[in-house]
């Protein structure tokens, strides 16, 4: 029923592009190498998956969990058949790639055993002493034990020194106590924890002998190891379905007296010894290290979430016909509206732009990392700002650009099958979890604030917010000259402006009068607009770098030329989008207004030919895909037609419920 | 488990609100008569329902089906039986409210034959001949036949010139013969046409010996009245799990040289006579009118939809405590916060905003629709393009406001409980159905374009766009003065101003050798953008003038300063909105923008203590809501934990999966 063939207007978009689309994956995927073995995984695990696994939409809630276990196990066995073939005793496939993005399609509902390789493991690492790390880490990185972070309760979330559960020292038997004294203090949330994990690393309140010592986690077993029946003083469950991510068993925790080993807190930092005797971490901050770290996690995917939207809905649009653009001419493919490229290419340029930033995220982790393993913890503030305000930037535009992307495939967006909507969801979720998005622009916002004071007093600022002192050293504003660099420029002068002014008026109001926590709150508009803009400065930065600087001399001329025009259109697209802003502070006359807008409409006609090549770049498996409009054939309607034929409620001509129901009323009446 | 008190944090702000928020209900609702009517439906209805029926989201496709025939038949039979005993012969009751949104909570899932109700008799008795309401539409009032409306094809939408299902006219038998006679022609996504509708309207491109007559509306039998199988030549069945309205059986139908009588083309406007003549339609835009009713339909339904999810959300962050203002206090209501504030109070006057602009939109298609009856059709054009205006903006904010509001729950607007997700897919999905946004608007620039040229030639243009005209001759910018009625004839000055920037660049465009539909089409971006402005003149112009107007002085005082309040965030909102649009023609100080800051954190603080009492104006029933989070009593977390704990996942401990796969696995290992 579906061709074998390829869709002639997809082959058409291919032949004509000025630059070759693996090129295009080399780069984007970090070279040949990368490349090779993301092919080689992708091929081992997709080419015998059967195309029914797939769906999971049309199953029950229950179902849905009985599959997403099945998928996993069939999954993991896989990889760890491959591992021992090719390289036996390492780590590089099992079980490194079971998170890997490219293969979520393995596991379309959901890993239920995402947060256990993606957190749990890494806290034990690096919360942990040497020895916990043996006796729960290691069995946890083969799967022998599964465990869950539970640290979000009922009623309490970012703000964690407000968490009601407790866990205090009993000195005599050398244990802690752990309890959720109230509903509102249930653990709620944490991936896993409903019916899979055995154990759980749980965020609680310290007291010893009454006293409070701040937050702590410890590791709590849940699960009795043969019956996997719940442990006494144990309440545990599903919490009930979401929006998205309906395989991954998210749990609640309630927990009554359970008693663990002194042993069982992580203890790499703060310690609590035999005596009772507490040892404060050396870096308070330490303890929320792994929540750093899960929002690089969270960039990287998030960003390569945007891309398989795009790639869907570019493919899509180069299949579709509608609406005439000359009334006597057959309907043209819908990317050649100039309101659908709109839509469409600035996505492009932001799952580019967000990628970059991602991968500099990682590289400043991975030197705070070292450096703290030196014992220096001198850039873990400015490395928590910064996954802060990438984490928001980056879900919000996530978020954005997926619904979009989902709408500008019309009705057809809206099915089950596009996989757009789910797309969307898993999005969606990324802007409350690992920190809400507000609250995290406010701690941004907080350090901006204590660094424009230190510029403002002459004193020396961390190096993110450089800019920030030379707003206030140059006094003039930038003029606009269009370049890239000036955009950026004036993107970064303008985030300093909007910082100074939410300066001001926080200070107006302290003298006023009004209490630190009352003038934050007042001035929390400002404040949070001024860490958005401070992101903006960082990822439009990065992105320029990347296109501008040595780099680009050694990469292949034409592929460079794609990238160029998309680093014009994300930056069109952000001078556009915050012009409000910008024209407070910067003079742009209407004649250059309406380059902008000339500038505008001839990059995304610029990038029209190259569109299917970039998304094919950007190299997704179909099977990861998933979807009926953006598959690499483009036989568009032949599967959504397919898809629909084998659904659950055409096996049969007459539901039941007609002859049950519907019949019996209409014949009342009669 | 569920208290049966209210939440403290909830009576507080009840019982300090400043007005009376029945008296919000009354005027919201449109008197007492009306109101009264509303409350004594719902209580007919939902005081006898089972908490339980109100889940669907658990079930798998299939039975959401099953679940939805089940809970329409059961509303159906009660709201016969009130008409019956209330006022037999009527229809005020049934079958009238069955598609009223009050009620929406009686069928969760969505209704499959809400676009019976709500479109198909009503295209009968618009579109059709007497005899023909007499033979097809009163038989559908009474539900003894239903009916399905086929307009959009898999591969055809908004554009219905091109569709290609045919009816070819058989001189011989004096029937029609209809055909899809390719893939991408098979009607696709019509409501309930899946497996509910006895028979449909196919909207079908209409041949007489074999020349086309354009577009018309044809009345197909679908299945034997008896057994309910599809009739021969008839390929029908549900085109698969969608983003949301899960339960309204939307289809999917394939023509096979099905024949119908001549006299079963709907006939009114356009007609086919026994000797193959053709009559046209005295207009042809009448044939669309029925979407234009639809449009108002959708208008009033979303605006009310916006409100229920500003209820929920509003009651939530009344009863939720987070994140310390001031750090030595408790946590606050999170409805302390400003950035929460602006969150919500905004949707709340968005919700107000258009549901004004819905009723006023009402008020002309009842004129229009008189002037019709009369043969006068010069108001149409105008209607239409209102009608699309309105549909756009208020889909397109009903949908990002229910957006903002899930995410102003944090975590918990995830849950499927909560049922803010529900109301975001409700709402996304009008963003594309009864014409895609971007369209419309291109449409309603045609209009603008058309009428900005006349204004400059000094004709007359139609009353919805006499601002043009006045603009066209006031030649300089008004100044920034900031009164409400200043801040709306300066939102008309830029619509105005976009539509000149347009309609200069079009006509550039024109002169420079593009044809008409390539200029349109490089011009896609600014037209698009001037409707929507246009839009935003008619709901600002149209709240002014209720709060305002000769209608204000009648009102209650207290009521009328909350109308104030939210008419001075709705305009404060979309002046900052459009901020960049207004610079360009408009100069405001820096000074003044600040004040505009301050007037917007005002108003937030001013609206703060009647935030719940208006959401409580609104008068949503907590059937109807269906949120754990919105209820009226503010039981959140009993709510949520009682949802959870009976969620089918946790009817057992461990389930079945974990021993035949997982354990398995973990023990290969060992």
């Amino acid at each position: 029923m579906i061709p074998k063939t390829i869709n002639p207007d997809l082959q058409k978009e291919r032949n004509a592009a000025s630059f070759n689309s693996e090129d295009f994956a080399l780069w984007f995927h970090g070279g040949e190498e990368k490349l090779k073995f993301k092919t080689m995984i992708e091929s081992y695990v997709y080419d015998d998956m059967n195309e029914d696994s797939k769906r999971f939409q049309n199953l029950s809630h229950e179902d849905i969990y009985t599959t997403t276990i099945k998928d996993f196990i069939r999954l993991a066995k896989k990889l760890r058949k491959l591992q021992e073939e090719l390289n036996p005793g390492g780590n590089e496939i099992w079980p490194t790639v079971l998170i890997d993005p490219i293969l979520s399609g393995a596991i379309p509902a959901g890993n239920p055993f995402a947060v256990h390789f993606a957190m749990v493991v890494d806290c034990i690492r690096k919360q942990g002493t040497d020895e916990q790390f043996e006796k729960f880490g290691k069995p946890s990185q083969e799967l022998q034990i599964s465990g869950a972070y539970a640290q979000t309760e009922l009623g309490h979330g970012t703000n964690l020194r407000a968490l009601e559960t407790r866990a205090d020292f009993d000195r005599k038997t050398d244990e802690f106590v752990l309890n959720t004294p109230t509903l509102s203090s249930y653990k709620w949330w944490p991936g896993g924890l409903g019916h899979s994990a055995t154990f759980c690393i749980v965020a609680a309140n310290l007291y010893i002998d009454g006293n409070p010592k701040g937050v702590a986690m410890f590791l709590v077993p849940l699960r009795d190891r043969e019956t996997h029946m719940p442990l006494p003083g144990i309440d545990i469950g599903d919490i009930g379905k979401r929006m998205g991510f309906a395989g991954v068993n998210n749990g609640y925790l309630g927990l009554k007296n359970v008693r663990i080993p002194r042993t069982n807190m992580l203890m790499r930092n703060a310690k609590v010894h035999r005596d009772g005797s507490f040892e404060e971490s050396p870096a308070a901050v330490l303890t929320y290290f792994t929540m750093v770290y899960a929002r690089c996690f969270i960039v990287r995917n998030i960003a390569l979430m945007l891309s398989q939207s795009a790639t869907i809905a570019t493919r899509y649009s180069a299949v579709r016909r509608q609406s005439p653009i000359n009334p006597k001419q057959p309907e043209p493919q819908i990317m050649d509206h100039v309101t659908q490229q709109k839509k469409l290419f600035p996505e492009i340029a932001n799952s580019v732009a967000y990628k970059l930033a991602s991968d500099k995220l990682y590289q400043l982790y991975e030197q705070t990392s070292e450096e703290i393993k030196r014992g220096e913890f001198g850039s873990l503030p400015e490395m928590h700002v910064l996954s802060c305000a990438m984490k928001v930037l980056c879900s919000k535009t996530t978020m954005a650009g997926a619904e979009t992307l989902r709408l500008a495939c019309g009705g057809h967006g809206y099915l089950a099958s596009s996989n757009l909507g789910y797309l969307y969801a898993d999005a969606s979720a990324s802007c409350t979890y690992e920190g809400e998005n507000t609250v995290l622009l406010l701690q941004v916002a907080r350090f901006l604030m204590k660094s424009y004071r230190q510029a403002l007093e002459g004193k020396p600022v961390l190096p993110s917010v450089n800019y920030l002192q030379e707003a206030v050293r140059q006094k003039y504003a930038p003029k606009w000259m269009g370049s890239w660099e000036n955009m950026v420029e004036i993107l970064q002068f303008t985030a300093a402006n909007k910082t100074r002014l939410a300066y001001e008026n926080l200070t107006a109001r302290l003298k006023a009068g009004q209490s630190t926590g009352e003038a934050n709150n007042n001035t929390g508009i400002e404040l949070s607009q001024a860490a958005e803009l401070h992101g903006v400065a960082f990822v439009t930065r990065t992105f320029l770098e990347e296109v501008t600087g040595t780099k680009a001399q050694q990469r292949n001329k034409a592929l460079n030329k794609v990238l160029e025009n998309l680093l014009e259109l994300f930056l069109l697209t952000n001078v556009l989008q915050y012009m409000n802003e910008i024209l407070r502070v910067i003079q742009i006359s209407d004649g250059e207004l309406r380059v902008l807008q000339s500038r505008l409409e001839n990059v995304l006609k610029a990038l029209r030919p190259d569109a299917v090549a970039i998304c094919d770049g950007f190299d997704h498996h179909d099977q990861n895909l998933r979807s009926t409009l953006g598959s690499y054939d483009g036989n568009v309607y032949e599967r959504i037609f397919a898809e629909a034929k084998e659904g659950p409620l055409n096996k049969k001509p007459v539901p039941d419920v007609i002859f049950s129901h519907m019949k019996p009323f209409i014949q009342s009446k009669l």
